[in-house]
């Protein structure tokens, strides 16, 4: 497989991009070969700079959800451009795509849009604390709701004071939801729920209807608000908020990723209850109004709504998951994959420096599919059942691949720097 | 003047948008009879909802530099929308506008970028206090820096520990700064530096030589990062960092608005000091890496370099100052402009609740030309003199309006509840 073109572009940008490259979209822990540009993006293939074509199974991290490019939704990109992008006010589709919203999420009865699924987190924690004043939120171990102070990752530029009235609590735990809450006491703002448990490195779990209720129940017993983080999941389990498929309503969720199919947009929903707090705070960005990434939104509600795609990305995801769970017993690795078939994760057992899952995604890569070893993968509407062909077919190739080369494989040295800091 | 559509959108966004708007395009606190939505915008004129057009002196707040739908940008993101936009990473484009950036701010050696000018000021915020472990930053009373629970302006939502190690000064004071940089004594880890004060219902000031070589002293002395927020006047004032013009290099520098002359991105570029602060912080958002976005920014660039613009925009914005300053005197008004040329702030004298200036927008507006009471305006590099013309025909016939209605001039009635609250 070519790689000159990456590399060469990796070394230009050594020089003008600190570390190479930052955020989820560094190939900084991916294994050794994996490409850190794309030059074309169609349907459900990513082509990077030195010509290597793969079937994506990250989808942007998401935002793919119809394929890339789709049709209807670069017409309704190009038509809009001709009219109004961003201007001195909003367009009339932020009141139509508001309303599309909230006639298609049962909890929600408005909308407020920005652009990184982490100004719609950070809303809901403005909101909660805003509602009645009180300052504690809980928010479940190892969640990830963005990237900011209040809630990236890494501890470099955070201070204490960011995180001073957070508590945290296991996720699907609800004594120790009970217990967080207690601790907050008088002062509990609001509850952070993941839709379910998507950590990086792990098993995902779908969270208990128990787990759920009693996030609702002490919500309502402390008149705090309850947040479902949907920025990952939305739409890709439901078309609706993540958690009326168990029958729990929040007041509040936080929307980005599919909401325009790749455009740039992100939204906060929410309930009369929160409505007047909503109201009182005051966020904006630049680009927070522009028509166009809306009028994607507006074909892509459409499509969620007159299409069968769920259905069918349920059906596809199902059938990557059995065929790699047959290939997996057939060569003789114990898989696990969890959380829904929309958004697989795939983990090696007996594997706990990664190395097997690591070997697995490079073989794969090699053979023009693109999955990642430590982070959730994402189906998307526009995957046939010949591309689950295709990949079960590299994928198979490479159960035989590191079949071969078990005994010799080594850790990721990037993840072992990882793990030791 | 119709506004039938504007009024009945506003009656449907009041039912799913908390307060029928938000942000910094609410027209909350504009003058009765200002639209709130718009349908189109070309070159230098926005279209509202029922059909009016208007001379836009707002330029999106910013992001309108070279006109709306420029076709030399539009072609740029037409076609890379057929390449690559949002996708498993980014585009060979983030390492040539990192280069194109760094090539033109003199003070950079790198580039990161985001979506929201105030990703890019967190993010100096982050690499600030990441860079020596310290924690107090300074900002000068009243900027705008964003609009999180660190800097929004208004209190719902914010909690005392969000602003914790913040130290304020009085801008171009540099007693201030000293004294505000012994507070923090070893603590310090940065200063923010507006490039001239743009605060709302308030006059601008360009900073005095001294006060922005006072900070860069004090910054070296403590071994403290200097950050100048260019995300609003960035391009307006030089084809470098605004404050190279006074011979001062800030270590970081935050963009946005008219990077990508509307399209969504912004950055935040810095030196070699602060390089390895910059690849410690995790920062991210789902649409960073998006290449259209970049495409633009890339044409915003050439055009930067390649034409004229800024002294055409600076010729235009003194012939716009001086037509407004001979109308004023000839009708008997006391104005007071300030601030850039490009960046123009119409004020009028005497008018302690604004409401001359609230009358005088309302009248150019009914003749088709959209003005700012209270928010510094923005020109752009489409204007002629011809746009000039039929402004100052406009302006001069809102003066005459105004002299005969002056005794009569009642106060915004939003503007009132504003100041009591």
């Amino acid at each position: 497989m070519k790689n000159s073109q990456d590399s060469a572009l990796r070394e230009r940008a050594a020089r003008v991009i600190p570390g190479g490259m930052y955020g989820h979209q560094s190939t900084a822990l991916m294994p050794d070969g994996f490409p850190q540009f794309f030059t074309k993006a169609e349907g459900t293939r990513i082509t990077d700079a030195d010509g290597n074509e793969y079937i994506d199974y990250m989808c942007a991290y998401g935002p793919n959800l119809f394929g890339y490019n789709h049709p209807d939704i670069a017409r309704a990109i190009s038509a809009q451009q001709l009219k109004v992008d961003a201007a001195t006010g909003p367009s009339p589709l932020i009141v139509d795509l508001a309303e599309a919203m909230v006639g298609m999420v049962t909890h929600a009865d408005w909308a407020m849009f920005c652009k990184n699924g982490g100004d719609a987190t950070m809303m809901a924690l403005m909101i909660a604390r805003a509602y009645r004043g009180k300052r504690k939120v809980l928010v479940a171990k190892k969640a990830y709701h963005g990237a900011m102070p209040w809630n990236t990752p890494r501890p470099a530029g955070v201070l204490p004071e960011d995180r001073a009235h957070l508590i945290y609590f296991d996720y699907n735990d609800p004594q120790a939801l009970e217990d967080a809450a207690k601790e907050a006491g008088d002062d509990l703002a609001g509850i952070f729920a993941a839709p379910f448990r998507h950590d990086t490195f792990a098993d995902q779990s779908m969270p208990d209807r128990e787990y759920a209720q009693a996030a609702r129940r002490i919500a309502d017993k402390y008149d705090a608000l309850l947040i479902v983080d949907d920025v990952r999941a939305g739409f890709r389990i439901c078309r609706d908020c993540s958690w009326e498929a168990i029958g729990v309503r929040p007041d509040l969720s936080a929307w980005g990723k599919t909401l325009g199919n790749g455009q740039p947009i992100s939204a906060l929903l929410g309930n009369d209850r929160a409505r007047a707090a909503a109201s009182k705070i005051f966020v904006t960005g630049s680009f927070w109004f522009a028509a166009v990434p809306m009028a994607a939104a507006l074909e892509t509600m459409r499509l969620i709504r007159e299409t069968e795609y769920l259905e069918h990305m349920t059906m596809i995801g199902e059938s990557f998951r059995q065929g790699l769970a047959s290939q997996a017993a057939d060569s003789g690795f114990g898989l696990r994959q969890t959380g829904p078939v929309t958004l697989p994760m795939v983990l090696f057992e007996d594997d706990p420096d990664f190395r097997i899952g690591y070997a697995f995604c490079q073989a794969a890569l090699q053979r023009g599919v693109y999955l990642s070893p430590y982070h959730n993968m994402f189906m998307n509407a526009a995957m046939t059942c010949s591309d689950i062909a295709q990949t079960l077919e590299a994928t198979g190739a490479a159960f035989e691949d590191i079949k071969r080369s078990r005994a010799s494989l080594k850790p990721s040295a990037a993840l072992t720097a990882l793990a030791d800091a």
